[in-house]
C-alpha cells in the first residue's frame, strides 16, 4: 500500500452495492488507494418477510431498509480512513455511487416513509431495490401505451423501459397502496437520497434521471401520457419526481455537521451529486472519450460508453445526455447473465471427480475447469451455446429467452461445455459491439472492469472473439474509485472528470491481444452463434418464449 | 424358479452379446426359464492391440477372437443346464442369436483365418465386430455408387447402408489386406459361424442375409455394381458370400459329436439357423403379428416390427422378407443413443451433493434423479432436448447430428435436464412410430423389452408421449428366450414360431397406460421437438454437421 504524506489531500468514494457498502480512501494527486472498508447492510435484501411485522412478501419483491445505507456511512467510512492511516482533516471531498433504479419514498424533508409513524408496517413504504420485479404489469402497460402513442423517448431505451425503473415502481405504489402514494412527497433514487443525507439537499443526478427516470431532451413523459396510463397518475412527475438536476462531478452541496459526525470527515467538504455503480466506473478506467466502451464483468455485464453523437442503437438499455461524463451522450447496454451462468454450471453441472481433482490441486472448480478448457483448440469441443440463461438484455431485450447448447455428444466433457459458455458470453459481447459499430457510434477501445478480468482464458477468448485488444482496469475497486474521482472534481481538485481520470484513474492498454489464427477460428464459430441468435431470438422460432409460457402455466 | 419334472423337455437358447455369451435353459411346454449362465469372452472387444503380436490397432477398429465364442458353448451351456437341475438328455434343441453385423473370414471348412498358420498376426484375419467402424470410406463409396446407379435395393435400407455391414467390411479387407481376401473362402456372419460349429454345416439365416448382406428379392448386389466399386471385388458375392439361406426357426442341422462334447447336450438334437439379438427378441415378447413393434431399450434402442406389406418407410435400417418371422416383412429402425445418453449425463453432469444424497438413500444416481424428475408437472422444467448425442439412426440417418438442449435458465436443476433427456428419447421414438404409421405399416402395439423397462417414470413418459399403452416383456432374458423359442420350433415341438410364442413367450399387455391430460401436454412439447428436429436435422441448418467438421479438422 502507498504511504500517505502530510502534504497530500484525499477523497472518499463510497460504493453502495446490493448487499453492502464499500468505502475507499484515495489520494487526490495520483489516485493511490490507501484504505478500504466494507459494511454489510444489516437487513440485506428484504425479499422474504417485512422487518418487524414478519409479513410474507409476494414473489418478485425486493426491498431494502434505508437506515442500512446510513449504517455504511457511520461504519465503513471511518474504518476506511483509519485503515488508510491518514488525518481525516486532509479529506477534501466525498462521493457515492449506488445500485439503480433503487427508489425511496420520502417526506418533504427526506425522511423515508417507512420510518414514519403508521407506515412502518406497510411494505410499499420501504425502499424498492433495483431487482424488485413485481411491477412488470405496470411496465408492460407503460411500454404498450408508449408504443401506441409513438412516444419519442421510447427509442432512447431500445424500444422498451424496464419494470425496474421509476415509472413502473411509482405506478405500482399508486395502484397497490394509494395511501403510501398520497403520503410521499418525493420518490427519490437512493443514489440521490444518500447524497441528501450527506449534504442536506435534494439534488437529482443526470445519470439516473436519464436512464431510470426517462428524462430526455429536458423533459419527463408528459401529463397526457401519465393520465392515459391512470388518471390518478397524472401528477407523478410534477408532484413526486421533478427536481433540480445536476451533472455528474458537480457538487450537490457540502458535508453537514450531522454527516460529519457519522463519517468523521470534516464538515463543509464537497459532496458530489449521486451516481451509478456501472457509470461511475468509466472514468476510473480512464474511459472518458467517445468510443471507449467499459464492460463491467461480474455476475452480469454492464457496458457503458460515451459517444459524441446520439444515434439509435438497437437494443440498448438507454442513451442519456451526460449520462456518463458531462458533454457526451452516455450509452448503456448489458448482458443479463455472464458470471452467473458460469456459476450456475459449476454449481449444478460438474461431477464429483472434478470437484475432488480441483480440491486436490488447491484450485476452485472454476480455476480447474478453466485450466482444462484452455488445453483445447478452438472448436475442438464441437459446441455452440447461447448465453441467455438470464434472458437477453441487449440487443434482443427479451427476458423470456433462455439458454441453449448445441453439439453435445457422449464424448462431451464438463470443460467442453464450460468453455462453450465462456465463449457464448464473448459472442454476446460481440453482438453488442457490432450493434454500436453499425449504428454510427463505433467502439474504438474495449476496457474490462469487474471480477472476471482475473480469468486470463476468458480475457483471451474475448480478445479473439472481438478481434480487438482488451484493456483492463488497474483498480480492483472500480466503482468506489470512480466515486472518489467525482469527489475530487466536486472538490475542485481537477477542472473536470477527464483531468481527474487522467491523473487518478488507470487502465492497462491492450493487456490482452487477439491472436490472428484464433480470430479467424472464432469468426467461423461466431457465424454459427449469430445464426442461432437470430433464429431463436428473432424471426426463426418462438420456442423459448413458448417453453417459458408453459412453465409458468403449469408451475 | 420353476421346478423341472421328469416328463418335461427343454431347449437351450444362447445369446452372444458384445462382451459375453448367456445360455438359458427353457421348458418347451410353457417357456419357464429354469437356469442361466454367463461366460465373458476371454479377449472381450479387441480394439487396442492385437492378441499375441501387441500390434496397436488404428482408431475405429473393433475385433474379436472366434475361439471366445466356442468358450461360451463349453462353459455357459453346461453351467446353465446344471443350474436348471435338469437331465441334459431331456434337451431337444439349441438355438443362438448374435450381434450383427459381426463377420468371420474363414477357410472352406469354417476354420477362422486368424487360427491358420501365417494369419495369426494379421489383423484383417480376425472377426470384425459389429462396431468396427473403420470401413466408413468403403461405405460412403458404396452408397454414392448405389445412388448414382439407382440400385433398387438402396431404398430398402432407408437410402444408405452402414459401414458396419458385410459389403463395407469385405471391401475394406480386399483393399487393405488383399492376401487375406484371397485366402478366405467364405466371409461369414458370426451368427452363422456359431451354428456351423454346432451342427457342422454352413447355412445362412434369412435375417442377417437380408439386413446386413443386402439380399433382396432373391439376389445380392450385382456383379456389375461390384465391378464398378472395384474390379477386384467383382466376385465378392459369388466367391465369398453366397450360400444356402434358410428361414428363421428352421433347423440348420443337428448337434455334432464334437459340439455335444463341448456343451454336454445330446448329439443329434436340432440346431436352429442363426439369428440376431434384437430380432430374436420379438417372438419372446409374443410380437409375431403385423404391427407389433418391439423396442429393445438399452444403451440404444432397436425397433423391430413385422408387416404384411412392404412399404418404403423413410429412414429405417432395413426391411427384409422373413427378417423377423417367416412370411412377413421384417422392419428394423433404431435410436442410436438412449440409455447411453442418460448414462453420459449421470456420469458427467451431476454435482456432488446429488451423488451424496443418492448414496445416503441407497439409490443409484439414476434412481435418485428419476425420483426427483417424477415430482414435476409436464413442461415445468421449461426444456426441450434433441436426443442425438450419438447421432440419429432413424429417421434422419445421420451420425453427424448431435445433442441439443434449449430452455436452460439459472434455475435449471440436474433433474430438469435429466427428465428432458428421458422425454427427448420418447419424442424420438414417436418420430419413428409416426414414420411407420404414415407409410402404410401402422404400429398397433408398442412392446418394450430391455433393461430400461424397469424405469417406471420412463415407461409412463413413453406411454404419454406415444399416446398409446405400452406392453412390456415378462422375461428379463429376451434374446436368450427368443433363441430358445426358435430351438423349440427347429426341434419340431411347435409347428411354427407363432405357436411357440403363444406358449413360451410372454408380455404384459398395456402395462403402462397413457393419461389423457399428459398426452395433451406432451403433444404440445412434441410439436416443439418436431420443429427442432426438422430445423436441425433437415432443411433448417447444418450447424451440427459443421461443428463436427470443425471438431474433426482441429482435433
Amino acid at each position: 500500500m502507498p504511504q500517505p504524506t502530510s502534504a497530500d489531500t484525499y477523497v472518499v468514494g463510497v460504493d453502495f452495492g446490493t448487499l453492502s457498502g464499500r468505502a475507499l480512501v484515495v489520494r487526490v494527486g495520483d489516485g493511490a488507494e490507501l484504505g478500504a472498508a466494507v459494511a454489510e447492510y444489516p437487513h440485506g435484501v428484504v425479499d422474504a418477510e417485512l422487518p418487524g411485522t414478519g409479513e410474507k412478501l409476494p414473489p418478485e419483491w425486493a426491498l431494502q431498509v434505508p437506515a442500512d445505507y446510513v449504517h455504511v456511512l457511520r461504519t465503513a467510512v471511518p474504518e476506511a480512513v483509519r485503515a488508510a492511516g491518514i488525518d481525516p482533516a486532509s479529506v477534501v471531498g466525498i462521493a457515492t455511487d449506488f445500485t439503480a433504479c433503487t427508489m425511496v419514498p420520502v417526506l418533504a424533508d427526506g425522511t423515508p416513509l417507512c420510518e414514519t409513524a403508521g407506515f412502518g408496517s406497510e411494505k410499499h413504504a420501504y425502499v424498492k431495490l433495483w431487482r424488485h420485479h413485481a411491477a412488470q404489469g405496470q411496465a408492460d402497460r407503460i411500454n404498450a401505451l408508449a408504443a401506441e402513442r409513438g412516444e419519442v423517448w421510447l427509442a432512447r431505451y431500445g424500444g422498451s423501459i424496464s419494470s425496474e425503473w421509476e415509472f413502473a415502481k411509482g405506478l405500482q405504489i399508486l395502484e397497490e397502496a394509494p395511501e403510501v402514494y398520497a403520503a410521499m412527497d418525493h420518490f427519490v433514487e437512493a443514489a440521490d437520497w444518500i447524497v441528501w443525507q450527506l449534504c442536506g439537499r435534494y439534488v437529482r443526478n443526470a445519470c439516473t434521471a436519464g436512464y431510470k427516470g426517462v428524462y430526455q431532451d429536458g423533459a419527463y413523459p408528459s401529463t397526457e401520457f401519465l393520465t392515459a396510463l391512470n388518471p390518478a397518475f397524472a401528477g407523478f412527475v410534477t408532484d413526486k419526481l421533478e427536481h433540480e438536476i445536476r451533472q455528474l462531478g458537480e457538487a450537490a452541496g457540502t458535508l453537514t455537521a450531522q454527516a460529519a459526525g457519522w463519517t468523521g470527515l470534516p464538515e463543509g467538504i464537497a459532496v458530489a451529486v449521486g451516481n451509478v455503480d456501472a457509470h461511475v466506473s468509466a472514468p476510473a478506467a480512464q474511459a472518458v472519450a467517445a468510443g471507449q466502451m467499459v464492460a463491467i464483468m461480474g455476475t452480469s455485464t454492464c457496458h457503458v460508453m460515451s459517444g459524441d453523437v446520439r444515434r439509435d442503437v438497437p437494443g440498448i438499455c438507454g442513451v442519456v445526455d451526460g449520462g456518463i461524463v458531462p458533454g457526451l451522450w452516455g450509452y448503456e447496454a448489458g448482458q443479463s447473465g455472464v458470471g452467473d451462468i458460469f456459476g450456475w454450471f459449476v454449481r449444478t453441472g460438474v461431477p464429483p471427480e472434478y470437484h475432488q481433482a480441483a480440491a486436490a490441486r488447491g484450485l476452485s472448480v472454476h480455476e480447474y475447469l478453466t485450466e482444462l478448457a484452455a488445453e483445447q483448440a478452438i472448436g475442438q469441443h464441437g459446441l455452440v451455446a447461447l448465453d441467455w440463461h438470464s434472458g437477453n438484455r441487449s440487443v434482443l431485450v427479451d427476458h423470456d429467452l433462455s439458454g441453449l447448447v448445441v453439439g453435445q455428444t457422449l464424448a462431451t466433457r464438463p470443460e467442453d461445455t464450460y468453455r462453450a459458455l465462456l465463449e457464448a458470453t464473448a459472442f454476446g459481447a460481440r453482438v453488442i459491439v457490432e450493434a454500436f459499430n453499425g449504428s454510427g457510434v463505433p467502439v474504438t477501445e474495449f476496457i474490462v472492469a469487474g471480477g472476471l478480468l482475473r480469468n486470463h482464458l476468458l480475457m483471451q477468448i474475448y480478445a479473439d472473439v472481438l478481434g480487438m485488444p482488451l484493456s483492463v482496469t488497474t483498480s480492483e475497486q472500480g466503482p468506489a474509485l470512480g466515486s472518489a474521482l467525482h469527489a475530487a472534481v466536486a472538490a475542485g481538485a481537477y477542472p473536470d472528470i477527464r483531468k481527474a481520470a487522467e491523473a487518478m484513474g488507470g487502465r492497462k492498454i491492450a493487456a490482452h491481444r487477439p491472436i490472428a489464427a484464433n480470430v479467424a477460428a472464432y469468426d467461423e464459430l461466431y457465424s454459427e452463434y449469430r445464426a442461432l441468435h437470430d433464429h431463436f431470438g428473432r424471426s426463426g422460432t418462438d420456442v423459448m418464449r413458448r417453453l417459458k409460457a408453459i412453465r409458468r402455466r403449469v408451475s
